[in-house]
């Protein structure tokens, strides 16, 4: 039995396209031969769908879809992820589900059991959890179809109270089948080998998982679908952040034609879960998922062209060179925006930048607008010496001029601002926090830097002296970053534990960290979050990035005892 | 025996502050001779305390503070909310529970069952649902303790899968108590009332509800304890918006000493849903919510004065008068910023708005600054026509000279826009969109001169001339809202049929709307999700306000074809 998987990229909401999208790939895999197509998880709504699930009329569209797909199913059988309306009158009205037709008949449905609500997951506020668990037949065989975080409830992950594959298993099945939309952090790769090996080993069936490519605005979907034997031999694995249709051939003796790609002993084990932050981990991957996540961001708003501001900082230069790789060189428009505060090496190396990558730039001075500004504001102002007002005030003045040129032309601005900064609150409202899509928002200054070393890793793409200077906000006379946050090799340790291990300041300081830095840091970060909440969207590339997975009270009094603005 | 029901106002994560509090209340509880106290729902951390809950350290400093409360309970029983820890290591790390402390021992723990996952609450997230339900034993009575949501899964609710109060019927309590964390939205009052009520009389048994109060950045708790026998009469009301303790006498047949409020038959009995947008309805406890959502907000940030753009329009005029409820006329500091396209009425209206509520205002033109953008940006802009970027930027001026004013000298921004406009996208981000927290941003258009004409019910406070002229941004020469949007009493039924009652385009257009204006309206509202995505917190006035409560994909392609900037 030959069976397709195929790894597509949806459009959320879009349930004509993407059901257009599933029929040509059906089309594909029947001229190819193919008995059985799987897709990803909701992939006729695409994922997640939040709260559009709240609207009868859209899963009525997504019913009227599906029709079209059972239609599309002579000769070929269909494995598609949907939502599903729950026929009883207790609790939530749906089933995130996946729907299986054969030969223009439903097979069956499968309703996915252990719905994640955590982190950017909100599955439990629209769905019930599966409460029976059939095999589905399919031409002589029986499958178990799963749905992504079915297949996570193994050993001691305590999230989920019910494990479908144990209740499916006594109805003897002869393949796993899994529909994902399994989002990418630099942890979830070896991550999900090993659980399929471990899935695999425990019920000793083949497996084949269909995961979701593409972004959803913050969420990258990596791909890498994966067919495993029952030996845990990896036998398909289809490319990462690309869309892709593959075939197996499944014999009658349950094992695959295809070679083995790797072998059990060689695909990992445990989950790969970091103790400390290791900036270099995996840049290769994040940086990919950057370029995705820019380019997928503009292809869905329906925006070609992307512009920015260009400091001569580490920051912009990163975020320009991995959008001018997102969108072309000649998609990327650069602004210099040299206060009376920039240096002159701050200039010469975003011009150098520019120059390196071949995408326009403009220089707009904003010293004349800021002029009339404090001249403005004098009678009000009267004496008061320049401060956090003036310096925000230009960053500001900077947020307007690129807006105002994006309104103009028709840009979408991309934020420059990195994960350590938006952390401490070390940024502008309105001002450098300004944007569309921020880059490298979920990404630590020390991973900031290694993506400079990996971008030049070729040649020198972002200039050197970009890499060695001393990073400074430029808002006044000498200013470094050093002036008011710890030094980065001791804060993104910190934030590491604070934000992503979710260690408290007690369990930080026993690591060894020093109690005065943890106790600041941890307070930058909790005071800031009225800002963060105003923040844009930023592409997620670790576990735990800010935005809608991480959701702090903005006034909270732990740790904190007021607000600072 | 006496029972106190102490209504207050906690800080979230304010764990130590909370608890003072609460033991301050059992001290003047003992000595009105109380033999059992009640407190709300997670009163020990404050609700809702989101991912806090996700920190080991967080549920240690509640388990010492349940510590101190225990110790406090000699001579008095204590009933309070906090969070507890599943000993079971399956499903969620956590109960959202109650603690029954009498003399100075744990007389047990209630789970809550129903846990709230949907608008703005994501219980689920963070807790187990209860699995055992037991009465407590507490001086020769059986309490059924629920949790707010337990006792709303009565009738066709469907939310919930289990009825805690079926579970516990048998074991033949004596009364029910409830505390709860329920927020005010303008529906809310009369069914709080109508679902105890039910309760009371499926279940024959008294019952102490004990309610928090106080705003939570968005969300504000009204209060409004209620205390009935077993007959459905009222017996007790805590006042509305305001911290209280206040007491009932049970006597031993089970009735109460206190004379009856209100009948069981003067009560309601449905939930209150209204099918339409009705501007009047609730009017006066909406203006009471949005000054106690100001002056808590201010009052948990530890800022005293606001500052805000005053255009000479209703948005403005009415944010104003409520922010000089709130905080007192001398904490709210009025700039008008008038640019060369503001009529001569908008100053003097503006003015005249300011010289009757008492508050101190400036004047700060910003027609040089505009000029100093336009001929900065000249070269870049060439010759290209005024339009949109021309007019955002003044917006955005505007936005920078608050801004500034307020960094300068320690106000928070109060961001004017309503619910009509966030809704379109009718508004500048970084422009009118600044602001620490939005007043009228869950106030339709037409509930927004509601407003108004409650404020003036008395004298005219604000200005006759801006309830009756053209709604316009004056952005550029003659422009009126209706220029760009449908008329408010098209506009607001279609939004409110969208967003509150989440009805599809084919079911608004069933209801006798226009089906252009519909998909127009619809439209609109999808493509500024981006907007709204990084607009500030709203107080919550409705049951579907923007923010925390709806969340929608940024880039969604239901009824979208395109982004428009």
């Amino acid at each position: 039995m030959r069976i397709a998987l195929a790894q597509q990229n949806y459009r959320i909401g879009d349930i004509n396209g993407n059901t257009n999208k599933i029929l040509l790939a059906v089309e594909t895999a029947k001229q190819a031969g193919a008995e059985l197509i799987l897709f990803s998880e909701l992939a006729i709504c695409g994922y997640p769908p939040r709260d559009l699930l709240e609207f009868s009329e859209f899963i009525e569209a997504c019913e009227q879809a599906l029709e079209r797909v059972r239609i599309a199913s002579n000769g070929i059988g269909i494995v598609v992820g949907a939502p599903q309306r729950n026929p009883v009158k207790e609790g939530k009205d749906l089933f995130n589900a996946a729907y299986v037709f054969d030969e223009q008949q439903l097979v069956g449905v499968a309703q996915k059991t252990c719905l994640p609500t955590y982190d950017v997951f909100d599955e439990y506020r629209y769905f019930e959890p599966a409460w029976q668990w059939s095999v589905l037949p399919f031409r002589g065989k029986k499958l178990a179809v799963t749905i992504c975080e079915d297949i996570w409830n193994l050993g001691d992950n305590p999230l989920y109270r019910q494990c479908p594959l144990d209740q499916l298993i006594g109805q003897h099945p002869d393949i796993i089948l899994n529909l994902s939309a399994s989002p990418f952090d630099y942890t979830h790769l070896e991550d999900r080998k090993a659980i399929l090996k471990q899935n695999v080993q425990k019920y000793k069936l083949p497996m084949i998982y269909c995961n979701a490519v593409g972004s959803q605005t913050e969420i990258v979907f990596d791909g890498g679908s994966l067919v495993m034997d029952a030996q845990a031999n990896l036998i398909q694995q289809l490319p990462l952040f690309e869309e892709s249709i593959r075939y197996v051939d499944w014999k009658a003796d349950g094992r695959f034609a295809q070679p083995v790609l790797s072998s059990a002993a060689q695909l990992p084990n445990a989950e790969y879960s970091p103790a400390a932050l290791e900036p270099e981990a995996s840049i290769v991957e994040i940086h990919r998922a950057l370029v995705v996540g820019i380019r997928d961001y503009f292809n869905k708003m329906g925006f070609q062209r992307a512009i920015l501001g260009s400091s001569g900082g580490i920051d912009s230069a990163v975020t320009l060179a991995i959008a001018v790789e997102a969108l072309g060189k000649e998609n990327v428009r650069a602004v210099l925006l040299p206060s009376p505060f920039s240096s002159l090496h701050s200039v010469a190396d975003a011009r150098s930048l520019s120059d390196r990558l071949g995408n326009p730039y403009d220089i707009a001075p904003i010293d004349k607008v800021f002029e009339s500004f404090l001249s403005e504001l004098k009678p009000l102002f009267a004496d008061r010496p320049f401060g956090l007002a003036e310096e925000n005030m230009q960053s500001r003045i900077r947020g307007n001029f690129l807006m105002s040129i994006a309104n103009k032309f028709g840009y979408i601005l991309l934020n420059t601002s990195n994960k350590s900064e938006l952390a401490t609150g070390y940024g502008t409202l309105y001002g450098d926090m300004a944007g569309g899509l921020a880059v490298l928002g979920d990404c630590y200054k020390l991973q900031v830097y290694a993506l400079a070393r990996y971008i030049n890793r070729e040649k020198e793409i972002i200039p050197n002296s970009i890499l060695t200077k001393a990073p400074s906000a430029e808002l006044r006379p000498n200013q470094k970053d050093s002036d008011s946050l710890p030094d980065y090799a001791v804060l993104d340790p910190v934030l590491y534990q604070y934000i992503e291990r979710r260690q408290g300041p007690e369990a930080i300081v026993a690591q060894g960290f020093d109690r005065a830095i943890v106790e600041r840091v941890i307070r930058l970060v909790n005071v800031n979050e009225y800002k963060r909440n105003q923040f844009c969207p930023i592409i997620r590339v670790s576990p735990k990035a800010f935005g809608v997975g991480r959701r702090m009270p903005i006034v909270a009094h732990y740790l904190t005892e007021q607000h600072t603005s």
